[in-house]
């Protein structure tokens, strides 16, 4: 295996900390030395198709280091999926420029990506290494025992629902926030963690692993109410009715699809609104319906240290990785093996491309719809501080005018 | 004027530091010593009336501290709106516990609440002292430069639109997001301060003190689109039609009102998504419509210590001031007296109630729908920390194979 040149890209949705990775795999890779140059290919595998490079090569540690605390993806993404077609205008162009080592930042689309690029250069003959480094602020990587991405993202999850239930204490009543998460609900969840006493409070969760029954929701909201006086509800954009469609869907039968034909969930206030509608109806109380949007995924004021230290690390080792004797392809994962102690492995590209991981059984009761104290112990490390809340306590002045008047 | 003991209250929407204010009014008159017991009244002047009130007499410091860094409104806060009868009822309570000042911290429908009281003490002879203690995340009280509660609102919303503004170019396309604001633009105007290269960057703003046309906004859009490849766009929830009446009233005739009559504004997704539509339909592309809700208010994790530090100290000199000799009534305020230091005034409960202050004529440009300079001038000493942005930048790598086809 030749070294010649290597190309970086960034694909799927952005993150608070993917640049964290960018910058952690181009420092590998020119300590590496071994390399002719480093390109950053624009866009994704359409900047690959298109020939559409910057030079890397250069970089100044500082410029790096600034672009690493920029959120976003600072070389631009795509929702591109590659075929066979795309590939061998891809292998045209990373043949001319003499590119043996591919390097592709994204969640599970991308890691499909970079299997069926690796197969295709197999398949042409083409000497190409392609490497995938994990990111993803859905936490639904298999393998992985969380990614990039979500740590921040949990961390802006909690803090919005944190200010909600102190804002929702002062002025009581029922507040419903709709988290991104198509498939998993681990971002969901994450509202739990910025919840006073998370097991005794008026928060009630609903993700997609498990069918949402619109006669049991509003029951569990309205004994809630009852209890608390006030609730608190954190829904999953992606929750799906008992046939697996997303409630959403069924809600807004003209809801739109994207080229891979899922339906857009996000960007739009459509469940929150519909959902905030049916409590109105059944319990005759004003609902403060918010959907937190795109905003969550790339906050620039809710970066997990720990999250933006491990998209680096696990980028550098991604790295390590693809100087290793007869590498060809692979995945770096992230893996927990102490409490709190993560190792970074190298794991195929099949066993992280496609499928999905959903949240574990154990972190969650879908008979009370509560987060249980095994996901509060799996994601508290994940993210570096966690919102202040202190409730102000003080003796009741004994009342002068009920007492004269009984 | 006897002192005899103070009762203090909290009313109108919750901040991320109105509890700062708390701590501040409560340390300064338990420094002062010159009362007879300090209460807290649960859920605003609601509290009053009911005789709800918690002992804060002897609250410790490291309470206090705790509960200034929780976001909310600690003692509770209400909506409600004395009129005689109701002040009567309060007075009947004051009287019975031997209140003789009264704190509440508020917007200004609490100052015209503290007005109310005040007269109608006066009126009816019970000595009564009423201090008005500025909050609001609109920032448009009267007399005062800037209000405690809108620098981290602000950051909030600069935060959002600074991982908005890199997502989108890292993802080119059209988003909008939807942002507090009844009367006054000044939150929304706070999306400039996270937009790289404020004045040429993609970002439209569109506020309540201009009124909204559609097929200017629609054109607007539309060539900020073509000249950049994407668009940003700040909207407040309040804009106006021509006719004075809210754009999301006119696009949703049924839309709930409050007690007092006005129109919910927030608390639904209405607006952002018929402006995306609209948007969708004209131009033909996909639109990213986010409203950013209840979160903004209090948000834990964007707290600016200049705010809660301001927070804290107009609090302290809304308790001095009632300390004055002949002091009957009043309201501190934040005025401004260099780059960048304030001062805090007394000023009359008239000055500051029922009206509010809009957004400046020199800080916006409704011909380019953009923030001045000037309002970057005025707002940016408000927050201690913008959000970070670099954007990555490299030489193009010379085209091999397009160089070979020509």
């Amino acid at each position: 295996m030749k070294f010649g040149k290597a190309v970086i890209a960034q694909g799927g949705g952005p993150t608070a900390v993917i640049n964290h990775s960018l910058a952690g795999a181009i420092s590998a890779l020119i300590r590496h030395g071994e390399i002719d140059a480093l390109y950053g290919a624009i866009h994704g595998v359409e900047g690959v198709a298109n020939e559409q490079f910057i030079d890397l090569t250069s970089i100044s540690p500082e410029l790096l280091q600034r672009v690493a605390a920029t959120t976003g993806s600072a070389l631009g993404s795509t929702r591109d999926k590659p075929d066979e077609s795309y590939c061998a205008r891809m292998f045209e162009v990373l043949k001319a420029q003499d590119v043996r080592k591919f390097f592709y930042i994204g969640g599970n689309d991308s890691a499909d990506t970079c299997r069926i690029i690796a197969k295709q250069a197999e398949s042409t003959g083409y000497e190409l290494q392609v490497t995938h480094i994990p990111k993803t602020v859905d936490n639904d990587l298999l393998v992985n025992d969380h990614t990039p991405g979500y740590g921040s993202a949990a961390k802006f999850v909690a803090h919005a629902f944190a200010g909600a239930d102190m804002d929702n204490r002062s002025l009581p009543g029922i507040y419903l926030g709709v988290v991104m998460g198509r498939d998993a609900g681990f971002l969901t969840a994450a509202s739990a963690l910025g919840c006073c006493n998370h097991q005794d409070s008026p928060l009630l969760v609903y993700i997609p692993e498990y069918s949402f029954d619109t006669e049991r929701f509003l029951s569990q909201v309205e004994s809630t109410y009852r209890r608390f006086g006030r609730c608190m509800i954190a829904v999953s954009e992606g929750i799906r009715a008992e046939d697996g469609d997303p409630v959403l869907a069924k809600l807004h039968p003209n809801l739109d699809r994207d080229p891979h034909g899922n339906y857009q969930l996000s960007g739009n206030g459509h469940l929150a609104d519909s959902l905030g509608a049916l409590i109105k109806t059944h319990l005759a109380v004003k609902v403060r319906a918010d959907t937190f949007g795109y905003i969550q995924r790339s906050f620039a004021g809710a970066i997990s240290s720990i999250d933006a230290n491990e998209a680096r690390l696990v980028a550098e080792a991604a790295v390590n990785f693809s100087f290793g004797k007869e590498y060809r392809s692979g995945s770096a994962a992230i893996v927990r093996t102490g409490d709190y102690v993560v190792e970074y492995q190298l794991t195929s590209l099949e066993s992280v491309a496609r499928s999905t991981k959903s949240l574990g059984a154990d972190f969650y009761d879908p008979i009370t719809a509560k987060m249980t104290q095994s996901f509060f112990n799996y994601a508290r490390p994940l993210i570096d501080e966690l919102p202040h809340c202190t409730i102000l306590t003080g003796n009741p002045v004994p009342q002068i005018l009920r007492k004269r008047s009984q």
